[in-house]
């Protein structure tokens, strides 16, 4: 790469803000030095990712080794092969490390879901053999605005409306963080044209997630019109709402600390005091009470708890039961509510 | 109106969705009377809602006296004369009181604004004359999906994605319900259909609020295509989002309660126990504060408190001051935060 290029990189917008999210994120220390894998698929969003995150560990004192961590799903013929040659072309072309899983899906029952966990999987796996901390992701604002805009349309809570997380946890000691969340689709693109960089376009997108590609093409563009900055404001709303969780969890966690308690196995918790709990707080008690044995937190939601927390609340004394998933079963007496597992 | 109409009007969902939200919001309470003002524009939301609450003051021991009230925006030339007259028509072929109120807007800056203003207003206005203790409007579950869109694209939290609120209070003694909140655009349509009841198109809508009507034409279709109770699910996140802003406003009462306190006029709060507060905690105290010392609401979001929060939450030391609107200050000391007003 010739040095006005390099230069052009470097100080591009969305390297600035790649780089403002690596610091924020604590990717970046002072004096530290600190391995990434970057996955990589080949599209757009990835490959700028790449090429700011190399931009950036060229940068004195970042001390930040890179490998390129490409996913094979073979789920879409000699174009996916192509994607991976493509991939590993530019990370010889970077002087960068280049690793690469092959996903077997045809077993699975839900391909985008298992393809989802296999991917992040082996970027776990990547990440753990060659002795990195982070797994590096190309999510972007857009693709927050999407995924706040379906889960809404799912019926979220704040839980939902979080969508993507700035960082989170992988596996053991790798930590994933997604450092173009606060960059748009266009930026991105504009960036990759205006340094010269190709990318692969994925043909099969639509037919993979038809709704979300249905909000990508025709719902994202007028509310962009709207307000240009709609995608940005789906990334601050999913702070806040991580925020609001948080301040929910703690109201739960203080009533499960100070009136709940475990006898014989069986959860007890004060009807009076269950009663004084606003509706929300009482189902995430329920919710964390009922998860604590053994049920799925997709298996415990509104729909589930709803009508415990209104028998719970109403004003009758007769002894009324509920069977939760996975055997848990909820008693609710004429001054407790009772959890256990058979 | 025949018996056939009149049958088929009182057990259609769309009524029974209405007697259900009445009851629910203790509009409608066993052996009581109540008389309610039903706000009719002359739109297919609010005939649809006035022949519901009309087919429903007829059932035995509902004690519901209505009555009709128009608000003349004077924005729409002859045609809103028109609907004026038609509105009046309709409430004199049900045997209902109508009250009219005309607008005068020629002055205002924000007519959109000023009009919503205005027409609540009026509509308390009529209710306190009338001695009716409530007002009913015709929101219904895709005017919320679109408010919370709206208010998703303008940058909300929890508070803006409440959305509009199945019951508020308007003036003393008179409260706002919105019986058709649960119900969606198309079954109102259908509804009007079926009992062939005429209403008025409102052609200057797309003016008048043009995003919206943007969201309205080209969004919400896409939505409901993907997704058909879209609105529904917004409605629900409404409920949700008033149920975690009350949780937010627990913890910001608790943390005023305990732990600031008022010192010649002056709010001290310890800097150490506001540093414990999460950010949306201690955004909302120093909102609370705030306003307590004259800041409007919607002059202390968190484009202006997130710096202070940010400085309370540093290392520094040394002191720093931040003025708000209308002479309020926030001081952070080593040891203090201090809001007071010159």
């Amino acid at each position: 790469m010739d040095f006005k290029k390099r230069a052009k990189i470097s100080y591009h917008p969305v390297v600035k803000a790649i780089a403002r999210s690596l610091k924020a994120a604590e990717v970046i220390k002072p004096r530290g030095e600190v391995a990434v894998v970057v996955g990589v698929s080949g599209g757009a969003d990835s490959v700028a990712l790449l090429l700011g995150m190399h931009a950036l560990s060229q940068r004195r004192g970042w001390g930040m080794r890179l490998v390129v961590g490409h996913v094979q799903h073979h789920l879409r013929g000699d174009e996916a092969e192509a994607d991976a040659l493509f991939v590993e072309d530019l990370a010889k072309h970077l002087g960068l490390a280049y690793e690469r899983r092959d996903l077997d899906l045809r077993e699975a029952k839900n391909i985008e879901e298992a393809a989802r966990r296999g991917r992040y999987e082996a970027l776990g796996e990547i990440a753990v053999q060659a002795d990195c901390v982070w797994v590096a992701t190309a999510h972007h604002a857009d693709d927050q605005l999407e995924t706040v805009l379906m889960r809404l349309l799912r019926g979220a809570g704040a839980r939902g409306l979080r969508g993507v997380a700035k960082v989170r946890s992988l596996v053991e000691g790798v930590k994933i963080v997604r450092p173009l969340l606060g960059v748009g689709k266009e930026q991105i693109e504009k960036f990759l044209c205006e340094t010269e960089q190709d990318w692969r376009e994925d043909h099969t997108n639509a037919d993979v997630e038809r709704w979300r590609a249905k909000l990508r093409h025709e719902v994202l563009p007028v509310l962009k019109e709207i307000r240009g900055d709609a995608a940005i404001k789906a990334v601050q709303l999913g702070d806040r709402m991580r925020g609001l969780e948080g301040v929910l969890q703690d109201a739960v966690a203080e009533v499960i600390e100070n009136d709940a308690r475990e006898v014989d196995g069986v959860f007890h918790l004060p009807r009076d005091r269950a009663r004084q709990c606003r509706e929300i707080v009482l189902m995430g008690v329920l919710r964390s009470l009922a998860m604590l044995k053994g049920v799925d937190s997709d298996r415990c939601g509104e729909r589930e708890l709803g009508p415990i927390t209104k028998s719970v609340r109403d004003q009758q004394g007769g002894m009324r039961q509920f069977e939760l998933y996975g055997g848990v079963r909820v008693v609710v007496t004429r001054d407790s509510v009772l959890i256990s597992n058979n």
